[in-house]
């Protein structure tokens, strides 16, 4: 059996993905999309990936705007299981949350938060790195699995691993969380060999979670109960909550306390953060990959990613590492080493008038 | 008065431009297309240019698929000045034909035969050149307007200039034609000054023209001329015509037996003959230009050439030299170097199923 008593999955499911525009929109975010090509959403992949391991203890935390678009993805989850945030509060709202809720069902439960728009391509090493992380989260600890890097990414936190953990196989102590660097300290991160991406990951009791909380900022986590002990009171409640991330409210001070745990773990994960993630996820290095109807796509002496999203017959020539996503309202034209800044763009569309392609 | 006695223009008005996909396609050939942004086709440039020249003393020489469009483009053009060619046997039939109409309306006329889809940038030097090219023309000589290259293109023939022709300013004897060279040879034509681009601008008699055509293929001539003597003849005659180009059948073996003339010219003539071409004209070089609505393109970091003809949004974000067309039903990106390899798309189309994107 497969299943972790007393695991309870947390999907966080926000965030626009501005930077894989105009696949994602706000109105279609990156984890209601089919990225990979298996027919299955990110979310719906998230969900699968959990339910071996966590059955039907799964909370799904959304914004009110995606509700009915997630509920139509995951049908078969129950009511109490779609939790629906008022307004976006980041991620330490979502996951605090989640946490008080399950604090309150299940005495003995270990919670663990993981985004519903990455992928990883090894689900047996993740079930493997998650049964582990349970356990260490079971004596108390704050558990991130952190992910071995591949190459020097600027794009990702790094978290820092200490000395192995007594008793918990694989699992060590957290020197420290690490904030995106640059490109020299990446380098260093990645040859040193003690550090690891920072995918969000986050396992613990929900009290050890809500009492870290408490001790940065003691009214937080107290609304936080609060609304769990009295649903009815959320949209009072909500609205005045802090807007911060996990990692900042709870992780880095924790790690400095030494209060955390790390799992490195080789999961081939991907937070797929813009186009040129998805092309490398997609397999588009010295060939062309297209996401989509591949008879639509025309190509001469050229290598990346094509989405042909729109119907039309798109001819890519002579272009190498070019990424092209044509949608119905929108099209656009990149190379990967810049896929980034298609931040620029979606900025100045409200400028320009269009806002209703953001 | 500007006129220029007894010239009349022929504006042979043929070829589907594939290298400008999908732009121009078989059913919108490049001359019924403005590609200038000018609000003007390049067949109602070109006859505009002529007409200061030519007056009502013009002659249009299409195919029957085009004959409606080009005569709703020319809404001033008389019936007498649009000839129709029952199916396409290149320039020598279309202009030959032409000659042989002229011959019998005007036994004073010299022709002057101008592409429909090429761009001169300077109008006043082209009506100076013309001027002075039907002169040697009306002496008896085929003269061809030689253009100052700009650049060692590999895409045009060339044509070497000889000795100063006497009595006729600027005007000299052709030695010969050269086809399409390559690259080493285009540069040592561009840097011996002697060489001019062959731009397919031909003056002559008509009778001499059709004179130098029976030297080669008498029965050709004769058939031209017959078909002008009673035009109820054409789909009778016309099948049977050689298919070939006006160069290989009279401007060669003329140059060869000293009877072409050649009058230099630096006109800021182009032939838009690919993407690339056409991204020069509109002067993308370290800058990016739209031939279309503006408003319609989103850019951050890019140089090239963007045609948004499809009413959507475009992005064109980090590339250098792209070019990105953009058409209700077909989507080409691609470089400006690259750009001529968009003929290996619009070949494979038809074996893909897509015979009406052509």
């Amino acid at each position: 059996m497969l299943q972790v008593d007393h695991f309870w999955a947390v999907v966080p499911a926000g965030g626009a993905g501005t930077r894989l525009w105009p696949l994602s929109r706000s109105s279609s975010p990156k984890f209601l999309l089919d990225l990979t090509g298996s027919g299955r959403t990110l979310i719906q992949q998230t969900v699968e990936r959990l339910a071996p391991l966590a059955g039907e203890r799964l909370l799904v935390v959304t914004g009110s705007a995606h509700r009915d678009a997630v509920a139509g993805q995951l049908p078969s989850l129950d009511v109490d299981s779609l939790v629906v945030e008022p307004s976006p509060r980041d991620s330490m709202a979502a996951i605090g949350l989640a946490a008080a809720l399950v604090e309150r069902r299940d005495p003995d439960a270990v919670i663990g938060s993981f985004a519903a728009d990455h992928v990883i391509g090894d689900d047996a090493g993740f079930h493997d790195a998650v049964g582990r992380a349970v356990a260490a989260a079971t004596d108390g600890w704050l558990v991130t699995i952190g992910i071995t890097p591949t190459s020097p990414a600027t794009g990702f936190g790094y978290v820092e691993v200490g000395a192995p953990l007594a008793g918990h196989d694989g699992v060590h102590r957290a020197s420290g969380f690490v904030e995106k660097p640059d490109a020299a300290r990446a380098s260093e991160y990645v040859a040193g060999g003690r550090h690891r991406w920072n995918a969000g990951m986050f396992l613990a009791r929900p009290g050890v979670l809500l009492d870290l909380l408490a001790e940065q900022d003691d009214g937080f986590a107290a609304r936080l109960r609060s609304i769990a002990a009295d649903p009815a009171r959320l949209t009072e409640l909500w609205d005045d909550l802090p807007t911060i991330a996990i990692d900042h409210a709870v992780a880095e001070p924790a790690a400095a306390a030494g209060r955390v745990a790390v799992l490195p773990a080789d999961l081939a994960w991907d937070d797929l953060g813009d186009l040129d993630s998805l092309a490398r996820v997609l397999g588009a290095e010295g060939t062309l990959r297209v996401l989509g109807e591949e008879s639509s796509v025309a190509v001469a002496g050229a290598t990346g990613l094509v989405v042909p999203a729109s119907g039309r017959v798109v001819a890519v020539v002579g272009l190498d590492d070019v990424v092209v996503v044509d949608t119905p309202d929108a099209l656009l034209v990149t190379s990967r080493a810049q896929a980034q800044r298609v931040r620029e763009i979606v900025a100045g569309l409200e400028e320009a008038g269009h806002d209703e392609l953001r």
